[in-house]
């Protein structure tokens, strides 16, 4: 099997597996407990914090423990109902459905909602989001990284205008962690959403940093858990594989990044070749995992298919939809056209991937487009 | 170490965790992908929401997974919201956390809250509940079984007469599952909450039964997992052993009740022994479970304190508040004078403590309330 679908969700790193395994047999305490076994889990849970604050450039108190990625980004996007007086957002047309759906939301309870399109290579450029802020405006979230095409955003220019102009903001940097280096003692954010497993943590996991200061409203209220900003009993085992896996993936992510850079090169080369084919998304401000490809008269879903047949791991937009057969809002807000838009494909890296991995896959997808085409 | 305090949480179930572990290793696939391993991981889900479904007599659709019971009960309770022209909801003095602060924050969105007092045995009697519900109530929920000192609601009777009045009901069966049988078909239950860390799975996994046609809203919103109702990447593993776990508790519930009740007793039996101490909560009307004393001119904090080095895991209230030194609002709501309330630990047992531990435990308490006292 050769497994290109990383962004949908990685491999479970061995040391993150270590880390939760003790969580998962002798320790099933509860972190809220004051017994030993109970101190123990909760110990777990400050090592991880830590782990995350160091691999993020944050305090440990900046830290929020959530269920996963989306929980996060709803959690970020919904603490706009808490900055008093400003009822609008800004956010872009290729967000992931967690913060676009929580838009939605804010949009049925009286906020004026801006979604910036993109440009043709898929960036939300500052100048568009500059254009937008107005005194109304409590909040802007544009990602770190598109789930779909891999497009790195200018988070450090509009996060340094919404500084300046008052307004706070979240960036969605699930994609991004193990991509580019993060740091937010550099970077103007005030919220970022992480989940654990895409990054080698087990799913159940994923944090909000919250910067000292930013206004954070619950979304699941109860125990007080997570200084009162996270109820509900903390997953132990899936918060310390996340501190074990963040950890690990930011320790040598320059190492890392260069070793899947020249593998998603050398994928994107041997597609080019394929005919009528086209790389979606800025070919350089792109982190180094993904690769979005879009072939003309070939059905995506039908090619999904095959290629499972004949070993190969994909998806055609993002895995994080449940209603698959839609066609990416990300594509189409880039203006491709229905025939693109159908015959598209996403492959995404993992350093687990080879060269021999690489040219074995794009053998395959070479052989079943012209087999489709020629069906 | 002798642990009684698996209403905090529970061991882990070796087959919850035998279900779980392909998906923490080799299948690390996201469930929304189509390819092979992604097709295997949403079959797990299948198969555990029919587990789920078996094991509470509903149908496998009528099956919503969250994050954990916390999650859960905020669901239910926050799906009142969308009951149209109805703004109250009627609750009881002693529910979780999870489910007062939601009906807190409903409270500051406009709904009148009922908090219905328990009798002095811990009872929330249906005759209050049905005194309380008028045109203007969209939802009741009652707990089926508390989870500090155990009592058994009358949910059947409250259900009853909800439905008689057009009323939704919700209950709160965190604390129940595995204790008694619970029958969707029998009971007039419209939601009810479940959470895996309680009853042999793993932490990071809930579920929301909700009867077909009653109202639900999402609370986290996104990529449309659980056919709308909950997104997010759904938790593969926890979610296996949820339904692995809810099977087991349940097919033997008889002979496993009887087992746990008999040391139940046993344990009331020796405690009762020490002077100036009492059972709190109903004698009868009481899951398997569950064993609440107070001691007169006990510290409670400092008692569970020294049992811990003695090697007994107890907690003081429920392990599920973060805020750990407050006064239990359940024993509050009871009416015990503050010299009892200081004084209380919970004793929560399970099929793995034996009738030796038991006997042992209950004279490591005589002996550190007689120092503690003397001290």
């Amino acid at each position: 099997m050769i497994y290109l679908d990383n962004a949908s969700s990685a491999p479970v790193n061995p040391k993150a597996l270590a880390a939760a395994m003790p969580f998962l047999t002798e320790n099933f305490a509860n972190p809220s407990s004051v017994h030993t076994p109970g101190r123990a889990a909760s110990a777990a849970l400050d090592k991880a914090r830590e782990q995350c604050a160091a691999a993020l450039g944050t305090l440990p108190e900046e830290i929020f423990f959530t269920s996963g990625g989306t929980e996060s980004d709803n959690m970020a996007v919904f603490s706009a109902l808490g900055i008093n007086g400003r009822r609008k957002i800004i956010t872009s047309a290729i967000e992931h459905p967690a913060v676009l759906n929580a838009c939605a939301e804010l949009s049925r309870r009286g906020f004026d909602v801006v979604r910036i399109m993109p440009d043709g290579d898929g960036i939300v450029r500052s100048e568009y989001v500059a254009a937008a802020i107005d005194d109304k405006t409590a909040m802007v979230s544009v990602m770190t990284a598109n789930n779909e095409i891999g497009t790195l955003q200018p988070i450090a220019e509009i996060g340094a205008l919404c500084r300046e102009r008052g307004v706070y903001f979240h960036t969605d940097a699930v994609q991004a962690v193990g991509s580019i280096p993060l740091d937010m003692r550099k970077l103007p954010v005030d919220m970022l959403s992480v989940s654990a497993h895409k990054i080698g943590g087990i799913k159940g996991a994923g944090l909000l940093y919250v910067r000292k200061g930013s206004p954070v409203l619950p979304l699941i209220v109860g125990g007080g858990q997570e200084r009162g900003i996270r109820s509900g009993t903390e997953n132990v085992a899936a918060i310390a594989a996340l501190g074990a896996a963040i950890a690990d993936i930011t320790a040598d992510i320059t190492r890392r990044a260069e070793k899947i850079t020249r593998l998603r090169n050398l994928l994107i080369e041997r597609l080019e070749m394929i005919p009528n084919s086209r790389l979606n998304g800025s070919r350089t401000l792109r982190i180094c995992s993904n690769v979005n490809f879009s072939f003309g008269n070939i059905d995506g879903e039908a090619l999904v298919m095959s290629l499972d047949l004949m070993g190969v791991c994909v998806s055609t937009a993002s895995a994080c939809s449940a209603g698959k057969q839609r066609r990416s809002h990300v594509l189409t807000a880039l203006g491709l056209s229905e025939n693109w838009l159908d015959g598209t494909v996403r492959l995404t890296l993992s350093e687990n991937n080879t060269e021999k991995d690489i040219l074995a896959a794009a053998d395959i997808i070479a052989e079943c487009t012209a087999r489709q085409r020629s069906g």
